[in-house]
């Protein structure tokens, strides 16, 4: 199996992930931060540990400022309805993710409005568009920082720099970057930064995370047991503990810790260095062949490493399970959770056929996948 | 280290579990629901297998009605906020974790009035004064199947009854009884059930869930991708995708699946029948003990496998650091997040130190118990 997934979840992982999330199950998954015992000492200390390598990865002052969820999906959510209140508006882009339009297009109801700007073909953000769309009563700028149907890269610097000077709240989903770029968020002047465990962080799923500016009062979507003034009703607001109610997926966040160590050691320049390469591999092999089209910047410095195809008119779904079926190459078909940027780039119909790179994939991996493409190509263009 | 904290999370866990886990990790652990090719349709198959076995093991009929949470309190938290509405009406117990009292009382704020039942000092709960406290706008009624303090069991099945008769749906708790209690949402009339799959049902943290009768109309709390309906922007209302957006934690459903495959095979009959045995045996040694102060029913038919106590005035944190300093016998002290249930049996100052039984507990353990809580009444009283 030739695994060219790693957009929807990465795989494989680091031995380090695996070793440690068995070590834990097996020897030390109490309850961290209930009991005082040294079993759930220990879960705790591991628990800290991630918070702490996450905040050397993305450059964030206290660990305690670090938030885990399920995924970041749960940590956009949590975010974006913590965060806007009825009258407020958002402004956002026409490459998000479901898992940040859907949430926008609930909180409507509940009198919340949003512009969607408009990016061009390729999925590229023109941040002169999202000045000009900021109202007065905008409460937050979220924008992803790469396109997971396209790869394209967010100018996040540039519309960082806006958002500060307006003095408007900034989140960024990082949902294809984070541990693949570097992402500081104080020098790029995030407010909130979602990120999912499972993708380029090399942790197990069921995990992520969201970091929050201690400058924000965000209100908690769950409230439960935290271990901390156990005496209150009300939730208690202190952080992470607001955020974090009910028992932590202690062995998931072992492993991201693995994950996260993994990547501090290896440095993002040369994870995304060799992911920059086989990126301009697959296009360079795409290019070449007829009958195929290329969406997206097709340039691997402007993209992360996700390429998206079509071959002539075929159906995305069936060229994709034919690459499963007779070549072993798995890839994502369809709209891949993200309508708006399809409707964007002109493939809301057909859908595309997504080839996402990982730190684990070689050379010869693409060049398996663009043969495979180069022979499905041949026969039903 | 002899483990006796099972209420806040099992452990250890069937080897079963371990090795899943990390065959799901190592093998196939793609991201289930989205992609089509082989990787993620096996992990599709494992988890979808979770929810088949949690159907037989609380009687649901279909697998769509199991949703997967990150833990019991996400899942209350979800039942809760899902189902009510301003100006309804819920009935509860004093004797509530804090992840149902908490949610209750954030949405007091909402316009959601609850009645708080009574129970008496040794945490029983008479189910007519739960009919008692139906009003017009009652809209649900929510106990815990056995509390996290006393281990003191509820008459579900009357209570079942009650809300039946009156049309009120009925949400249980089963945080401290599922996979050791028979749980059977149709003969209790159970209209949504919540649980935690890192306790009785023996998987890893990060696991839990919701069972939603079908009847029911629950609003989601997140909104995202999920990997069907690609195309709305609105939430799909498909269950169980509905509740269910962004990527799951697919090696820990494995392992909740490997954890209720294991319970499916012993039965709960004899699982019960060996906490029950233990508990006896932990109840008679400390009613042994001069100036041990047990709480709740003090009789292993009428509880879980949870026995609080007290040795005289003693600092119940400081017993429990003792126990595991001096004895390494691992026990949880305070309030433990329940501060209704503590201020029910008059322990609200002292908090209680709690032993907590699970399946691999052996008599031994109870025996070493016992001898450590008589050397240090011995000490201190």
């Amino acid at each position: 199996m030739i695994y060219l997934d790693n957009a929807a979840t990465s795989f494989p992982k680091p031995e380090r992930v695996y070793v440690e999330m068995d070590k834990c199950m097996r020897q030390y998954c109490a309850n961290p931060g209930r009991s005082g015992h040294r079993l759930a000492l220990e879960a705790g200390r591991a628990i800290y540990r991630t918070r702490e390598r996450l905040c050397r990865l993305f450059n964030i002052e206290s660990p305690m400022q670090v938030v885990f969820t399920s995924n970041a999906t749960e940590a956009l959510n949590l975010g974006i309805k913590g965060l806007l209140k009825e009258g407020d508006h958002v402004v956002t882009t026409s490459m998000e993710h479901n898992s940040v339009a859907r949430p926008l297009t609930a909180l409507k109801a509940k009198g919340v409005s949003v512009t969607y700007i408009g990016c061009d073909s390729k999925g590229h953000l023109n941040p002169r568009d999202i000045e000009r769309a900021i109202k007065k009563n905008t409460a937050l700028i979220i924008i992803t920082h790469a396109s997971n149907v396209t790869g394209t890269l967010m100018p996040v610097k540039e519309v960082g720099c806006i958002a500060k000077e307006r003095g408007i709240p900034f989140m960024l989903d990082a949902a294809q970057t984070a541990g693949i770029y570097d992402i500081d968020v104080k020098d790029m002047n995030i407010d909130i930064l979602a990120f999912p465990g499972h993708k380029g962080l090399m942790g197990p799923q069921g995990t992520g995370g969201l970091y929050i500016s201690e400058n924000l009062d965000v209100l908690q979507m769950k409230e439960g047991g935290t271990g901390s003034r156990s005496e209150e009703l009300d939730q208690p607001i202190v952080v992470p503990d607001r955020y974090e109610s009910g028992t932590p997926n202690t062995a998931g966040i072992v492993g991201l810790g693995e994950g996260v160590g993994f990547i501090l050691e290896r440095g993002t320049a040369a994870i995304r260095g060799h992911e920059e390469e086989l990126t301009g591999m697959l296009l360079q092999g795409f290019s070449q062949i007829k009958g195929v089209k290329i969406y997206g910047p097709a340039n691997p410095r402007l993209q992360a490493g996700v390429v998206s195809i079509n071959i002539g008119d075929g159906d995305s779904g069936e060229i994709s399970y034919i690459l499963d079926r007779s070549y072993g190459i798995a890839t994502r078909s369809g709209l891949h959770c993200s309508p708006l940027a399809h409707r964007t780039i002109g493939t809301f119909d057909q859908g595309t056929v997504r080839f996402s790179i990982g730190y684990f994939n070689t050379r010869e991996d693409i060049e398996a996948a663009v043969r495979a493409v180069e022979e499905i190509a041949a026969e039903i263009v």
